[in-house]
């Protein structure tokens, strides 16, 4: 159906023939880079359906992806008796779902084939949380970092948005080829295995805040503004860079649901709002900077001698310096429906990607759990591990390093 | 914080100041036409963001408004002992949120009022149920067909998907500033009225199909082909002309849930489906055409006499040829939390705006639920009706009218 694409922004190709009307856009091949992907201030905005991301590669999709504005977070309960061998089935199957809707083309037998034609930029990433290699016998093949969390203090965990052995995270432009992939996948995920959770979550529509822009939170504030820098310093805190096949080029996941008290929240002033966090809630800037980007300096006092930036402020606090050290933060706004006397029931579809969780992740949660101001409008109440295997090649699917 | 706007597609205005980055857009001011507008591929991406869509005028905005990505319908229940006074109170204040917000400026005392400056096309359309002209003891002013649909044969309607007293419409191109106006409104409700339910609906994102072009719903089908066309068609199928100020420039809106069942609709083969519908899966085709908005001929024969389009269908049985018995559909997609085993829990929220519900509505409804082959997979699961009373002008507010 889809036979080449056009470069339009960093990575992002255009799939030929699926405008329908509108723009024509030159169906010139073009390899993507898997890299950090915008939509810039130059795509027309009809094309924004037409927009690819590589399926195929060394690593998955939908990490290192400019975040797309819709995802669903889909984690699957292995059924009974699902070994190594049905497991690898179900990966080739659902691998080869991926590979073509993430291009534009219907999955095989789709059995609502129009809905598969605009991927506006869908990804679908594959987690394994560690059920599935206990499932699978390769236990050996799991990442040591995957691994039940410790309890925290502030956790409040409800099993229904908690564990998972496989986990689907499905991200597009558009809310409707979210649904139709989530509905694909799950289809052929039934013989293997049962639906725990679906997360659904969101960022701003495509064209809402020109690309790269930082997204807003619920709680209205600059969300993402010290993640590592595409290029190297996100690669090196990201992927593994060496190891076993089932190890090199994959990455590991936390995804935490995180319930944000707006009631409590909204009675706050804004000075005490920015103190919190460390940062202003206009610009994103430091308490001690100007610009959203500016260095924070946690030494600069004022005149009565304390830190501008509160010592358990959820900057000071959640800071790093290393870049291997870093996170990446790829959060999801959630909004449910508010009870009935209209208190809100919104938060942080949070997650967490890094090499290594037990070195990255691990010390900035200790540290946030222990003493955060934010903790006082903010509670966990899910939570699950992944690792992000290596990606794969054509004929490949993904997996294949460690249960093939 | 913003002062004026440029026209930029057929009504929708450019909010200045609101662009960070990206394109800079003009701020001519000019006047919006309330009109159906459209994101076209003219329009960069990175300006969806600012776009506005007026909201003083004759008529309400968000009803022959061109169908915006995210929708949240919000139905409210009077509390008990607020008059007409305290409705009034409630609507003048919920007027100067929406007259703002839709502008792209905070609502006043907005606690995130960041969240604010991207309006992204929303608009936010009162409606007004039965119970509410009860409790202000204004009974003479409703709109006669505005009053409990008869029961059908194919209701299965759930007490939390049903009635309401009050609706606020939230559509917009960008789930965060629903997501924010909903917040707002509803906090400046609370005084007033509880939250009965709220349902959250998804069309394709801005920029994905070009503007203007059909949607297609979870079954995969063209759904608004035969919508009355912008103009002198729609205004009469939807805006009742004239009568007392309370009436006329007024509307009526039927919202009905409607659960479409993915399971037994993905069993059937592709002829089946089209047949059940009278239209064809790609185009939108009816079966005795080649283009979406060619004209069914439903006495057309096959080579076995029988009609191609068949009598059962859901074309044959809906379809209305007079353009004042017309009704204007502006469905959204609904997608669950599927079961474990997988089942979606998918449909769409059916909202249906004509001038009278029971000259207009009602008969297509009533053969409907008499004989259409769509009912094998599709249920009503909630219903409500509204008045949608004339829009005001600066310095007024909705339903003063009414309530006045
Ligand atoms: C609902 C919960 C949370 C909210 C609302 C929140 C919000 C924020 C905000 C506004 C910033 C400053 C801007 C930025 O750099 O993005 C920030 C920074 C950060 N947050 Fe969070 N956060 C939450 C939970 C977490 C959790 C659970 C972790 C990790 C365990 C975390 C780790 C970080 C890190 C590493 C930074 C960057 C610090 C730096 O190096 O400057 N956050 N967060
Ligand atoms: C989930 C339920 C429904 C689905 C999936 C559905 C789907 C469709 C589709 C695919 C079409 C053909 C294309 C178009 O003109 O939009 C259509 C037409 C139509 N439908 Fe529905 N529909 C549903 C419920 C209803 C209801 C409840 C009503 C009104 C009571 C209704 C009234 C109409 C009308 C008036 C037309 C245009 C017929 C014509 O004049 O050609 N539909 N619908």
């Amino acid at each position: 159906m889809v036979a080449g694409g056009a470069l339009v922004a960093g990575g992002a190709l255009v799939a030929g023939g699926a405008l329908a009307g509108g723009a024509t856009i030159a169906a010139t091949r073009a390899e993507g880079t898997g890299e950090r992907t915008a939509g810039t201030g130059t795509t027309p905005v009809a094309s924004v359906g037409a927009l690819v991301e590589p399926f195929h590669g060394a690593r998955q999709a939908g990490v290192t992806t400019e975040p797309q504005a819709h995802a669903a977070f889909v984690a699957l309960t292995v059924r009974p008796g699902t070994d190594r061998a049905a497991l690898g089935r179900m990966l080739r199957l659902l691998s080869d779902d991926a590979a073509r809707l993430t291009q534009g083309q219907p999955a095989l037998a789709d059995t609502e084939a129009e809905l598969g034609l605009l991927p506006a930029r869908l990804t679908v990433t594959f987690g394994f949380g560690p059920g599935l290699y206990r499932a699978a016998g390769v236990d050996d093949r799991r990442p040591a970092s995957v691994t039940d969390l410790p309890a925290f203090r502030v956790d409040r965990l409800q099993p229904a948005w908690t564990g998972g052995d496989l986990l689907l995270q499905i991200c597009a432009d558009d809310a409707i080829t979210v649904a139709h992939a989530q509905r694909v996948l799950l289809k052929d995920s039934r013989p293997f295995a049962t639906v725990r959770w679906v997360q659904q979550g969101f960022r701003r529509s495509p064209g809402v805040e020109p690309g790269g822009h930082t997204q807003r939170n619920l709680f209205g504030q600059l969300d993402g503004t010290a993640n590592p820098r595409p290029g190297a310093p996100l690669d090196s805190a990201v992927w593994v860079p060496d190891g076993p096949g089932w190890l090199r080029d994959s990455s590991t996941l936390v995804v935490r649901r995180i319930s944000m008290n707006l009631e409590t929240w909204d009675l706050l002033g804004r000075t005490d709002r920015e103190l919190a966090v460390g940062r202003r809630l206009d610009t994103g800037a430091p308490l001690t900077g100007t610009a959203e980007h500016d260095e924070p300096d946690f030494a600069a006092t004022d005149a009565h001698g304390l830190t501008v930036i509160p010592d358990f402020s959820h900057l000071t606090r959640a800071h790093v310096t290393d870049d291997r050290l870093k996170i990446l933060r790829r959060p999801y706004n959630y909004d449910g429906v508010p009870t009935a006397d209209g208190d809100a029931d919104a938060g942080l579809i949070f997650t967490s990607y890094q090499a290594d969780i037990a070195r990255q992740f691990l010390p900035i949660q200790r540290r946030l759990a222990d003493r955060d101001l934010l903790n006082e409008w903010t509670t966990p109440i899910g939570s699950a591990v992944f690792a992000i295997p290596p990606g794969c090649q054509p004929g490949g699917w993904v997996g294949e390093q460690v249960l093939g």
